[in-house]
């Protein structure tokens, strides 16, 4: 399929191109006019340009999907899939920029410089600690919203699965402990969103175990902070240790990390995210066998399943569309409600946690509730109904 | 129509992505084999994946059509427009990237990490001198082919003008002299390109009048090389004491800069390529009355119009098609015979010298050509028979 088609994505022209007179219009001389609009007041891009419905998907290729560092030319595929999937499920347009340096520096002085041309970044397959360093630079020195799709986005699902759960089970996120395991991009962006949402009983463990405060091996900067703000008990050991009387398991690791007896030893109606690729960290029946409630994965045969593309379409236009400045807490915390709540409370069981991927009714959700996140915490620069953004999204989106 | 639409330029998908089973052949977990093909094979990258079909629209904003410097934002609307018309004309895929500086450096560094993403890279608007320095560094430095529209299409189109006006007034290259007004991106170009076609006698003319080499003010290092190659007697003075008793006249500079009495001292059956935009050096009404016989202009409501999108399209299609290395000398003049013997010896006549802009015959034609000289000069990487190009580019484009 990929080669059939020499690749998944295209361009169109939005305006008709035919003849003499439409190239007087389209091109010169009648594009001077949107030319000096924009000259006299660039924001005016917005309006003339393809600027505003424009997601740059950056990758340097050093963590693609379950195959590692494998370069920007092989993560190409991956990033046209995303854009296909940008531009279906919420209209946006996206563009795959894959970059031939693994250098931080480099990335982000590139995207300062292609910044006229987009009005949105998200960030892709960017290896830990890297992603770190490059997303709080880029949202500090860029004017447009830049997004980590493997960080946030999967957080945001997650989060999103955990709030339904947390109804079932009749707990609350001030009392629950939470384990995670796996302290790349997405691991520790959840534990950071949950734990601005309350939570705060975490442990975060490693290939190494237990993350605490002056572990000598196998820390970072980022494992560092995460060290201080999580454990407060300093508790060291493996996750076999960490998993004894918790809540919540959430996995970013590898296929098979927990076993049965993990999950016998943890709290009653544990909750389980199992999120490795393609083989999750236990098996949803293995875990219910063993005494957990709920279990999510990531894969879509199975329930419950984690998958960012019902956030980051939703999310990329809601913040296109009020022109954000950013994507905040605000906004990506709205988004997991909106994904939540779409399930009302007598459809919710067990198994019907988090809706399905693709559910039509995510997207334009998401982007109507993050456009109102963006307007209320002031980082919108337009006003726009998010009635109007709901409806624009179902009638752009493919996923019907 | 640049507002309503919210620009001209949108992408889309090529495959089908609507549920869960598309997803995971273009996404995860199907899209791991063709990268990993390319991690193995980077080449490999020509056949799945968008690569081969995209070309990058690089400009800096400095010397926008008649515009001048209006910045990168302000350059969006027309590289949209550019983008389109690739399309239109040819099939490929072009995407505009409008960069926020205009360090040459810098510019050099961004287009280089952008690589793995495009099968070509296409300069535009970027004021000269900047823009002859770019283009030798890239063409040196990526493996991909690298064309500035600006100087190379504004070349090519003028020397297929050149070829069958030569034709009827029974004149050679060898043999005539050639005035050039202008010593900007495409005024080089044409002439350099017309010296690697044997005209041996060229004076160059600027604002500051005859370029001769030692001239005291207003040079530059490209102003230089032309000094050292042109003008062989060393005659100083203004255009009006450059065109006397030339054949040919190729004005890329400002409006009204030719007179009529200056035509009076040109050669007998001068041809004059008055290309300024929008108002000509000299109409060719006011040139023809003072003995002026074949005239083209930049305009579509003339005779012979030299529009560079006869050649563009089809050459990148052609480069992009056997995945050249570059776009060399020889493709250029390729590219300039298949415009210029669209038109038969039979219809050949004074105001038909270049081939209508909207001609759905020209692409197909330069791409066949571009491909077979690339295959013919050894920078082709794969062979492919040209009249397959010609047919494809004929499917392929939306001017029919």
């Amino acid at each position: 399929m990929h080669r059939e088609n020499q690749g998944k994505l295209e361009v169109h022209g939005k305006v008709a191109l035919a003849n003499s007179h439409d190239l007087s219009l389209a091109y010169s001389p009648g594009v001077a006019e949107p030319c000096m609009a924009i000259h006299d007041d660039k924001e005016k891009a917005y309006d003339y340009t393809m600027k505003g419905n424009f997601v740059a998907v950056v990758s340097d290729g050093t963590a693609v999907l379950g195959l590692g560092h494998i370069g920007p030319e092989a993560a190409l595929p991956v990033m046209e899939g995303k854009s296909v999937l940008f531009k279906n499920f919420a209209g946006v347009d996206a563009f795959p920029i894959c970059l031939n340096t693994t250098d931080v520096d480099k990335i982000v002085e590139t995207v300062k410089l292609l910044e006229p041309t987009f009005g949105g970044v998200n960030l892709e397959d960017i290896a830990a600690p890297n992603c770190f360093i490059i997303e709080e630079r880029l949202k500090k020195e860029l004017n447009i919203p830049v997004f980590h799709d493997d960080q946030h986005g999967t957080a945001i699902v997650t989060l999103a699965g955990l709030i339904n759960a947390l109804k079932l089970v009749n707990k609350k996120m001030e009392e629950i402990k939470v384990v995670a395991n796996g302290a790349g991009a997405a691991g520790i962006a959840i534990i950071k969103l949950l734990m601005s949402m309350g939570v705060k009983n975490v442990i975060m463990c490693d290939t190494k175990g237990i993350i605490y405060e002056g572990r000598p091996n196998g820390m970072n900067p980022v494992k560092e902070q995460i060290a201080k703000i999580t454990n407060h008990e300093k508790i060291q050991g493996s996750l076999v240790d960490a998993l004894k009387g918790a809540d919540v398991f959430i996995g970013v690791s590898v296929a098979g990390a927990v076993t049965q007896d993990m999950v016998r030893s943890m709290n009653q109606d544990a909750i389980i995210f199992a999120m490795a690729n393609p083989v999750p960290e236990i098996f949803p029946n293995e875990a219910k066998e063993a005494g957990a409630r709920i279990v999510g994965t990531g894969r879509s045969d199975l329930p419950n399943q984690v998958n960012n593309v019902s956030a980051f379409p939703g999310i990329f236009r809601g913040a296109l569309d009020v022109r954000a400045k950013e994507i905040n807490e605000e906004m990506k915390i709205a988004a997991a409600y909106a994904i939540a709540n779409l399930i009302e409370e007598n459809e919710l069981h067990d198994d019907y946690v988090i809706p399905d991927a693709f559910d039509p009714r995510v997207a334009p959700k998401v982007a109507a509730a993050v456009a109102k996140a963006a307007m209320d915490s002031g980082v919108a620069r337009i006003t726009v109904d998010p009635q109007e953004i709901e409806e624009k999204t179902k009638r752009l989106a493919v996923i019907k």
